[in-house]
């Protein structure tokens, strides 16, 4: 059982007086341990920046400011009115997470700027320093000469010290599921990726030299740099146009159907814009700033918030054995309202509780089934009304599948694709809400597949980040867990609305049937860019690795079967899905037994060592138990890792059973090689794992009962 | 008491074998008394019609057609597969309406059309004639080769057989509260105007040789032609380009964010094309060819379905004497969240009870209060979430305002003017129809001033035109009746949803506040125009002519008093307002009682004379009642109207309460001037009207109850 610690918080909120604050002077400094910032305004009157690590320049002197609507260029002459500064050391509990608590530990600098022209306006930019980096917004105070306003373009700028090492993915307008590929920002060419969103790539990346953030970059000196974004709320996602000569990075804003970029009314605050960095890449995936930089809970009773693991009917549409639709016959619907069955239709009464039999026996906790509603033979097409979110196809009974759950102990999980219609969606949702805590549906999975309406609103503009917002506050209000699929890229909003379980937005397993699939390392290169805002759903657990998709036998996971265990642990989700088909797990039950026993929330986490593009390991406690599973992943390359085990508590003895590659295993001539074996350990001792090309291994630690040291 | 009327309905279905159709030949013609038609297909195999009146041609040879997108092109290589035809002859009692009961007879010809290409194509044109005009629309029916599409342009033509006298206003994709003018064809210029909606002329007019429908035109040979559409649902609206050197005329339909008119599904239909014919300028007023074209209703329980007058808490808002919005310190709102009231907002629980009370002792059923819901402060702003729809302000109570109306007899009329912002309308309508429900509010006037929400939609596109149609249903399941303002031209949608009461799309009354003024042909052409497709919420009965304004002495009405008066029978509306405010009534109580007394519900209307731009002589008959009003109205130049009164029973003494023009009476100079006398009268008799410049008269004719002929 879960014992339940007392939340510990402490809160120091101090005024210190600056040197030369009085005088109003720049620049201003803090610091941090090793990272280091400096504020100024240069001789033009442009506010700029700067971030050091140690002794070395991470971020070099870079602009801030914006062009407004109304001819308001906020780009230059201002001056300090006045600067004020806090210290900020408070720990907090998150409702679920990689940690227990976390220390929020920062010192805060707001800078009161005016800039002086025809009309004066007043612009304040506050500056938090941690540990791990920088975090800042723009706050635009009430004012008399700034009251509703159109973002035209934001100009901050991230200016590179050189040539780094760059992990990136197109800035595409309404798509993250790219491939991520690792160049030096001068080679960044953003056109030489297939468009993979609907539309032209013209229309979706007209910028063929920017990139999506979570940016990770790694400098010649070894620094280890990476700009997202926090709180993203009531604005756009944030692009970076990157200066292949300079190396400049500067903010480019998702625009909306008539090219402005976004709607404010003063009081207004932007996003954080946030800046990682330390010397160890193990520090980027541990840092905590994002979640730190978004607000507390706005959701007060959080009972009705539980991780889970989940099945799905789903992977066997995935790769087309079945179908999500029911009639293969539209003409005759749309003619003769007649509805002829495909007979390949997955989501049926039988076959759901199929899923359910298993998973109930398995205990497995959720299930989710796609393709249950009308709406799935024509759901692509450029129309508004695609999805009927509460009408069944007629091989689908609500009530008996939702009472047989209900009796065998396993969560539905409500499905409602909108085919990116969110104006159609948002029409029904109040309907959608009530059938789904009508019928016991506690969690709900959406998605936005293909062009959105609003026609000329993209995915990741401002439009459809505040009703991906709204979609995650009312299921609050029904007491619905939410994951979303398409949205745009996380931004640590799961702190202040925890029922945000997860979200797609990159590009999951299933890209290994669509495609040419995920190579090797993308999986390595996840935690650092797509994962850096929040849980990403990828759907781990093929066990059928090959010959999965009836006709195209040349798909296969770039995985072996141990890996897809150890991503339970690499890729953080409170929400985890066990993706394949019953059937496919029956065949390798030993090796499901990982996928039954892992935790999906955590008292603790290690990041034992990393390196993006090649390798992760990492350790998590499972949350109220004195209970390690450990994740190792490889790229392509064949890897031993040695893992100390001194997170576990000492003087005691655990059983470590390992689920680890065989001894001939690789991920494209035999990814099914795995060895399962149990073996007794204590903190002192070391692990040696031997990761095949394109593997993994995972191990589960549990404390022995009767310990006899 | 209105005795109800037995349903006369009759209806003949019959199958024509036309001449020549078993050899699938064209041409195919049809004549309907005066109106004769023929289709054909010429040496290119574009469709083409043609329109005769008499032994006049009205629409030379036109073609029709499309350009859809995946390169499809609807323009030639067609032939006939086969045609088909039915004479239909039925009677039907609209639920309100301008006569108890409306004859539909027509001669429907459809021509089922391949066109043959590396993919055939069918499409099917459906023409009926009727006495007073054809109308026409094209159906795609369910086919291999087109299931959804976008069209990209319509082609549909109407050429003129010459340089036609024509009464015009701008196409502008989202307004059409422009001044009628009256010009040749070929001097159309639609930037002549300034632009009226928000946005440029680039952006709204980009056709500057375009105009709006419903199109009113005179030829020289002194026939009448009026375009317009029947039934506009799941398209955008038709404009139509003027091609000033042939007289051609062509559909031009509005845009959505992306440049495309409209998202299709086979199988599907266009609204009717329609052009009303006569050598007689009446004919074009008592046309019921728009509702023929219309469906039948699909609100069987229509007992809830009442026309009333009303009177508003607005035109004191609109000539600037008080306030929609609650406070004029929005940054102090913003800054701290205080609230300072600025004194001057109308919609007070105090004043509404001051309307209620006068409304209440004069018989007036209905009562519209703006301003009363949170939003006005910044509701033109270019942002989304524009206004709450049902949270008042501090000062009006709904609950003491909606128990004092019901205590007082007067039926509260709700208000939700949305800014354009449809989206969130959308998102509060649910919630905002609960509201009304709960607080007893049967009737609803909307709003769509400002730039639309869907971003880069148009008021006239099809996204806002399927948006009003939801709120007409919406409206309907709540038992509301509606009165939408700002939205595109109606199309008789009225007989279908005969809760959509009335709308305004067209300069009303308001704009002799907002600016120099609707000139006095401007009531002329309305009806010829506007009013061809529904019922317009004109708000008439404006009292106080001059000095309404504070601080614009300048702004006058451009009518006489009585002329407001006789507004009430030329301008046809279930829902009539008394615009004025209880003061400046009270001033005039004695002409104040014609519209106590007018109804507005009618068994009869004879069109006594009209010459659109000149004047207009309508007479009516109420429903249920012997009794008659009788309106007479001129434009700017003196008249005298000799009206026979053979529309009375025969055999009977009427009493005709004459409300006139005053001898010296003048709109500019003398409007107040007016004189009211009654005399007895009989079917023999002939009344002769003096209307004064910018003047007119009205009339109310009841039977005497003990006649001694």
């Amino acid at each position: 059982m879960f014992k339940k610690q007392s939340i510990f918080l402490s809160l120091i909120l101090s005024v210190i007086a600056f040197k030369g604050f009085s005088q109003q002077s720049v620049p201003l400094s803090l610091k941090m341990k090793n990272v280091g910032f400096t504020f100024n305004l240069n001789a033009q009157g442009t506010p700029v920046y700067q971030i050091s690590y140690g002794k070395n320049e991470a971020v070099k002197s870079s602009v801030l400011g914006f062009k407004l609507d109304q001819g308001i260029s906020l780009a230059e002459n201002f001056k300090l009115l006045k600067a004020d500064s806090v210290t900020v050391d408070e720990t907090w509990k998150p409702v679920w997470g990689e940690v227990a608590q976390i220390r929020n530990h920062y010192k805060q600098l707001t800078v009161h700027l005016v800039q002086q022209g025809q009309k004066s306006i007043l612009l304040d930019i506050v500056f938090r320093i941690f540990e791990d980096g920088l975090g800042f917004r723009y706050e635009f105070p009430v004012q008399e000469n700034l009251k509703s306003f159109v973002v035209k373009e934001e100009l901050t700028a991230f200016n590179m010290t050189g040539d780094h090492k760059t992990f990136w993915i197109p800035a595409d307008f309404d798509s993250n599921e790219y491939k991520y590929t690792s160049s030096p920002l001068s080679a960044i060419d953003a056109r030489k990726w297939g468009l993979i969103s609907s539309g032209t790539i013209e229309g979706n990346i007209p910028d063929q030299s920017a990139v999506q953030t979570p940016l990770m970059m790694k400098a010649a000196n070894g620094l280890y740099i990476n700009i997202h974004e926090a709180a993203l709320i009531d604005y756009p996602s944030m692009q970076l146009h990157v200066d292949k000569s300079t190396f400049g990075l500067s903010s480019s804003l998702v625009p909306d159907a008539r090219g402005n970029k976004a709607y404010m009314r003063t009081p207004f605050h932007t996003p954080w814009r946030t800046v990682i960095v330390s010397d160890k890449a193990t520090d980027i995936l541990s840092s905590k700033m994002i979640l730190n930089l978004n607000e507390p809970s706005k959701i007060e009773n959080t009972s009705w918030i539980k991780p889970m693991k989940f099945m799905g009917v789903w992977w066997e549409m995935q790769v087309g054995r079945t179908s999500w639709n029911y009639t293969d016959q539209m003409e005759t619907l749309h003619g003769e309202g007649k509805y002829v069955p495909n007979g390949r239709h997955a989501a049926n009464t039988e076959n759901v509780k199929h899923y359910i039999d298993f998973a109930s026996k398995n205990g497995i906790e959720g299930l989710l089934v796609e393709g249950w509603n009308k709406g799935w033979e024509e759901w692509t097409d450029d129309k508004e009304e695609k999805f009927d979110f509460v009408t069944p196809y007629p091989d689908f009974d609500v009530k008996a599948v939702s009472d047989y759950a209900k009796a065998k102990n396993v969560k539905m999980i409500m499905h409602n694709e909108t085919g990116g219609s969110a104006t159609s969606y948002e029409r029904q949702m109040d309907t959608a809400f009530r059938f789904m805590n009508r019928y016991g549906y506690g969690s709900l999975k959406t998605g936005y597949v293909s062009g959105i309406v609003p026609r000329g609103e993209h995915h990741d503009g401002q439009w459809m980040v505040n009703h991906y917002i709204r979609s995650i506050k009312k299921a609050a209000d029904h007491h619905v867990m939410i994951d979303i699929h398409e949205p745009t890229r996380p931004t640590g909003l799961h702190r202040t609305y925890p029922n945000f379980m997860a979200s797609e937005a990159g590009r999951g397993n299933e890209w290994n049937f669509f495609s040419d699939g995920n190579p090797p390392e993308h999986e390595t290169i996840l935690p650092f860019t797509r994962l850096i805002g929040g849980p990403m759903d990828y759907t781990p657990g093929i066990f059928k690795l090959r010959d999965y998709a009836p006709g195209v036998p040349e798909r296969q996971m770039h995985s072996t079967l141990a890996k897809q265990l150890a991503l339970y642990i690499t890729m953080y989700s409170p929400l985890q899905m066990a993706a394949d088909i019953p059937e496919n797990y029956s065949a390798h039950m030993d090796a499901f037994r990982f996928i039954q026993d892992v935790a999906v929330d955590w008292d603790d986490t290690r990041i034992v060592e990393a390196e993006p593009g090649e390798y992760i390991t990492i350790a998590r406690k499972a949350k109220g138990k004195n209970e390690w599973f450990l994740g190792a992943i490889t790229n392509g390359e064949k890897r031993e890792t040695v893992v100390k085990l001194d997170f576990l508590d000492k003087n005691q003895i655990y059983t470590a059973t390992i689920y680890a590659d065989g001894k001939d295993a690789e991920w494209k001539t035999n990814p099914e090689n795995y060895q399962i074996k149990t073996i007794k350990v204590t903190a002192k001792s070391v692990l040696k794992l031997m990761l095949a090309p394109g593997g993994g291994a995972a191990v589960h630690f549990r404390l022995l009962t009767n310990p006899k040291l």
